[in-house]
């Protein structure tokens, strides 16, 4: 059974909501019942009251031709969030849960509609928490432009789930002619991103507080659809964009070198990175092109359209930092290869073994 | 970032999948690097590769105006599934996971066209356990006619989840014209069951072995969209559907109760209810109006549609059993009661505290 987050037409929330006594959350917040209606009415109807589009179902309800106002195809994306710790520096799992699916519609060229939200709980998790990560996805929802329209809520006992798991999915609406894809790259196209690489892993991994560095690096973690809107108005030639999230860069260039059947090169001098960034995988012994970010992209666009959309990133507040960071090759199609700063040329391949879990 | 389930366009599945060597998931698995690669083509492009209309992006895409050739309004919900253990008498958590999306569509008049899935696994689970799952998912969905269109997978280490988590979340059409919902009921209107209730319930209870009871019930899990098809043929004044999951048919009719502000009166000697789970529900002291069923929807229908209701339902394999449970009233708005088979009357009201966790 979903748990409808809209507010039913018939009973205002202002009329059925009652505070919840409780400060934890127990088994009975997920068994259906009167606690679980309780935990619904105070803790998302309030935070998301303004949400609006839902009907007073479980199912959210959307007019399919107002959809079509925006474009010719609907986009449909998921991603589950189990990142630990649940709060960091620069953001938590609520922000993170909505930022990372806005910013999966986006890349695809989509207008962000709305999310749903289901949500795994530990026994146990205090009230508090959970109001905190709730307020925050309403919050980086607002900011986004988006509708958190449904969810659903389940409660685990004590030790089957590490606190609180987010699954967020999306619906959008791709732009009619908009045609951008992982196979659409071609020799001489650019690639670039829009800023800072690696903040995001490099938060998480320091969140987790067993290195105690001084050094406070905060979460890129940012809705990207506005920035997504600016490059795309700017690069009409745009081929394809991708957040580059778990397995940073490097998953994201071979996943369009093969699929595009091109070769990629990299230049590691032009990577846009921290000293701080750069010296903590020094440290650890981590390459930063597999670290994860949750508010970059990583867009090919036609070469006569760099400076362009260049340009375009960095008048976006989330986009001062652009760099064009190597460039499409008809070299040894399937390959990135990069040049070190050293001079010499190593291959990049996709990650092996897994360099940090949880980051998202 | 997410994991394209459909096959991407430039590289056909039987040319990228590789055969996994390993037999649990690790940690790599989730990293978003080439095992995470593997593990996906392996158990989930293999399972899903029917599946059709996804684009080679993360992002599943459809194009609306086919989408409006069924309909005017896109419906869209979530649910997450934790149910222990994942498999029991009548099925699984992956049946139970397309099931559970499907039928929340239906009932809310929608023709489902998709579902994204999205998985948390715990490390160490055995990769033939997920593969299992993931084939009862597609033969489920294949036999629901929809498409799993995206999904993604998360694994966390051992003791941060227990087992295998899934999320659906589910995008369909609702047909033009139809109005059904939770506020519609009216006094003389009757209350409809599609078959026996709480097998779902007693299945897993009894699945987890702490009673070592003979009597196998099978859980009632079942796709019902082409059965509400024919509901909605036989009954054009339908007012309301829902599936009487968590928290059992007591939980819907309280809940149509308060948003249509009209009572509800049910009759005990008329719920559909199987001996061996009736006696179930003695010997534990449980109440078989809150015990889950994952195969049953409660209708609401005008006195006079209430015949060819009956005879559609119980002309399909999964309405044999349907009955007529109660009515609608214009006494005490908001209200349950019900007519025990001593001839008294007693309230239901909505489940207080937890009957059974994790029962979906």
């Amino acid at each position: 059974m979903n748990i409808p987050i809209a507010i039913p037409v018939s009973t205002p929330a202002a009329a059925r909501r009652r505070p919840m006594t409780q400060k934890i959350v127990t088994l009975a917040h997920g068994g259906g019942g009167s606690a679980m209606r309780d935990l619904i009415d105070d803790v998302f109807l309030s935070a998301f009251s303004g949400a609006g589009r839902a009907a007073p179902e479980d199912q959210a309800r959307f007019d399919l031709s107002a959809l079509m106002a925006h474009g010719d195809r609907l986009a449909f994306t998921t991603d589950g969030f189990v990142v630990d710790p649940l709060f960091f520096p620069g953001g938590d799992i609520g922000k993170l849960a909505v930022c990372g699916t806005v910013n999966d519609l986006a890349v695809g060229g989509a207008k962000p509609v709305a999310l749903s939200c289901a949500i795994i709980i530990e026994e146990g998790l205090e009230v508090e928490t959970l109001r905190r990560v709730v307020h925050s996805m309403a919050e980086t929802a607002h900011a986004a432009g988006v509708d958190i329209a449904t969810g659903d809520t389940k409660v685990v006992a004590r030790g089957a789930c590490d606190k609180l798991f987010i699954t967020t999915t999306g619906i959008g609406v791709i732009r009619t002619g908009l045609d951008v894809g992982v196979t659409k790259a071609r020799p001489g196209d650019r690639v670039i991103v829009n800023g800072l690489l690696g903040d995001h892993g490099a938060a998480i991994l320091n969140a987790r507080g067993d290195l105690a560095l001084e050094t406070a690096i905060a979460s890129d973690c940012a809705p990207l659809n506005g920035l997504i809107d600016t490059l795309i108005a700017a690069a009409p030639g745009l081929r394809m964009m991708r957040d580059a999230t778990r397995g940073g860069i490097a998953a994201v260039v071979n996943e369009l070198a093969e699929a595009s059947k091109v070769g990629v090169r990299l230049d590691e001098l032009s990577l846009p990175m921290r000293p701080e960034v750069m010296g903590f995988c020094e440290i650890l012994g981590l390459d930063p092109l597999y670290l994860a970010n949750e508010g970059k992209i990583l867009a090919v666009v036609p070469a006569e359209e760099t400076e362009g959309a260049l340009a375009a990133l960095r008048a976006h507040p989330l986009g001062r930092e652009a760099a064009v960071i190597g460039e499409v090759t008809s070299e040894r199609p399937g390959r990135v290869v990069m040049r070190t700063r050293f001079g010499g040329e190593r291959i990049v391949d996709m990650l092996v073994g897994d360099q940090l879990p949880r980051i998202c």
